[in-house]
């Protein structure tokens, strides 16, 4: 029957309705077996390494009929993105000892039922937390993104919001190897050092030091956009609106800054797209993991020659998942968000 | 030199701000020279025979930096499709009696200095008038609109806003004859009528007796929406973006409901773009101008055969010409609206 360990668990209390708090969230102790109940075809059981924090999760926060991903269950531990090594299996595709990243508990240990969303980790060269972002998900959505949705030509025009995070760091990075001249916004004077000199953006502000966005937007963007990259929505997306050239691309990756209000900003200038004619598009990365192997292939090698770089924000310990999770909507993080829950 | 002929002309009396108003336009009495001047290559000059009114135009009676499109100059005739025939022409594809369609004046002669958007009519077995129409801007708006942005397939649900309009009632027949089902909706019961028993629609609503389009639109389209053809814009919009289906497409075509509004209305919805992978694609029909022969080669014998109607509201003289445009904006017509300046 296997013998029982202690698990630690960070579960939901109650859906969020607005702005999410620590207190929505309760460190929980329980036990779990330590193999792979016998009855359970295909099941993994895993110990968590490190987790990932990222916006979408705001959506599962909330009871929302209709969405598009499921909602959390309260008093059940969140799920999100993670890395973990494989501590018993009952899935032909996985054995003890295999390091993995995809869909996970926010605990210890996670029996994963159902391992659609887990690939294996073959590349250990880097660093294992890089599979919560630059090689994971947030990777994948940049790179998929860019390269798929917005469909860039050398010498083009590149804005990116929340440029940053997890995302906007690779995509600012995607666009200087293509070619683009590219800009970022950014939530502060650091993250902005960060684009300028870290990740090679042409240049970047802090959004929050602009009292008119689309004056803004017409300092760094003189003959206007071609390739919108939107992590944030509202007020910056109206601005970019009215700056985006003739057929411009626009990206619907994500709208942070809607995520925390009941009723979504408004959006004035969509008539835009019409004079302008462009193509807005909106995407998830889930539709791309088929393609995988074939980002990895291009990603991984520009790391190890150090032609990409990538910033993490690390913390440590289960406890600090709650605080963690919520900096990302308060800004506090710079770069990826990243949990280290054991270290092998 | 030419002999001296009347002219009347409906001149821009001012810039428009909100709603527009006849008054905002008047007849203008001058003189015209019968010939077109020696020393002006290429020009022709016409006498006017049907002229169009379009949503569109309602963007050139403002003031806007800026715009996709000149606006028109005050105390100058109005600018617009019509259909005209050739009184003389320095232009070497041009002859006395062609009977072209095109951008023309709002005037009892025009002439026309760079015939650039003039087209020579080759079948005369169709109503003139359907040159300003079903076989001028707004039919090619509709066939290339419907066809390369939404790029329809067999069993998809559509939904036409506006759609009793000269674009509209195409768009719903162009999606009948691919096998779609469609939806439209319109102002009127009249036009509600028109569109279910005229145009084939498989159903049609009154929008202004809906409270609640976002429950309505889930009366129509119980699975949702694959191709929402936008000629409206605003409330609209946003009841849609809640009722696409996943990678549904929309062809932002018009925003008649945001014309004579200073500030746009907030389309609050569009995080729908991403959780549904919608594309949401800007177009207008000038870009498509050189494919012309290919629309028309299609939609004619459609015509011909019946299998594709049209219906037009016709007014007679140019006095008639500012109030049917301002009617536009009021939805007094049912149909393509169309003044007559003289019938050949």
């Amino acid at each position: 029957m296997g013998e029982e360990v202690s698990n630690k668990q960070i579960v939901l209390k109650n859906y969020v309705i607005d702005f999410p708090k620590e207190s929505d969230m309760l460190l929980k102790k329980t036990i779990i077996k330590h193999k792979v109940p016998e009855d359970s075809l295909n099941s993994i059981l895993v110990k968590n390494l490190y987790l990932s924090c990222d916006p979408y999760m705001r959506n599962r926060m909330s009871k929302r009929e209709d969405s598009y991903i499921d909602s959390f269950t309260p008093d059940y531990p969140i799920t999100g993105y993670g890395v973990a090594t494989v501590v018993d299996s009952a899935h032909p595709n996985f054995k003890k000892g295999d390091l993995v990243w995809g869909i996970t508990g926010r605990e210890k240990y996670s029996l994963i039922k159902s391992p659609e969303t887990i690939f294996k980790i073959q590349n250990m060269d880097v660093p294992l937390s890089y599979y919560t972002g630059i090689l994971g998900m947030p990777g994948a959505t940049a790179y998929f993104g860019f390269y798929e949705v917005c469909s860039p030509k050398k010498g083009e025009t590149v804005f990116v919001s929340a440029a940053s995070g997890a995302v906007g760091q690779l995509v600012g990075q995607f666009a200087k190897l293509s070619g683009c001249y590219v800009v970022g916004s950014a939530g502060s004077k650091e993250k902005v050092d960060l684009l300028k000199n870290k990740f090679g953006f042409d240049d970047a502000f802090n959004y929050k030091e602009e009292p008119d966005l689309n004056v803004t937007l017409k300092r760094y963007f003189r003959d206007g956009i071609d390739i919108y990259f939107e992590n944030v929505g509202g007020k910056m997306l109206d601005a970019v609106l009215l700056n985006m050239k003739l057929r411009g691309r626009i990206a619907a990756c994500g709208m942070i800054s809607q995520y925390n209000l009941e009723q979504p900003e408004g959006v004035h200038n969509l008539f835009c797209l019409t004079t302008k004619r462009i193509r807005m598009e909106g995407f998830i990365v889930f539709d791309y993991y088929h393609n995988y192997s074939k980002f990895l292939e291009t990603v991984l090698p520009k790391i190890k020659e150090g032609k990409i770089t990538y910033i993490e924000y690390i913390t440590e310990g289960l406890e600090s998942a709650p605080a963690a999770l919520i900096g990302l909507f308060s800004g506090c993080n710079v770069g990826k968000q990243v949990v280290v829950v054991a270290h092998e």
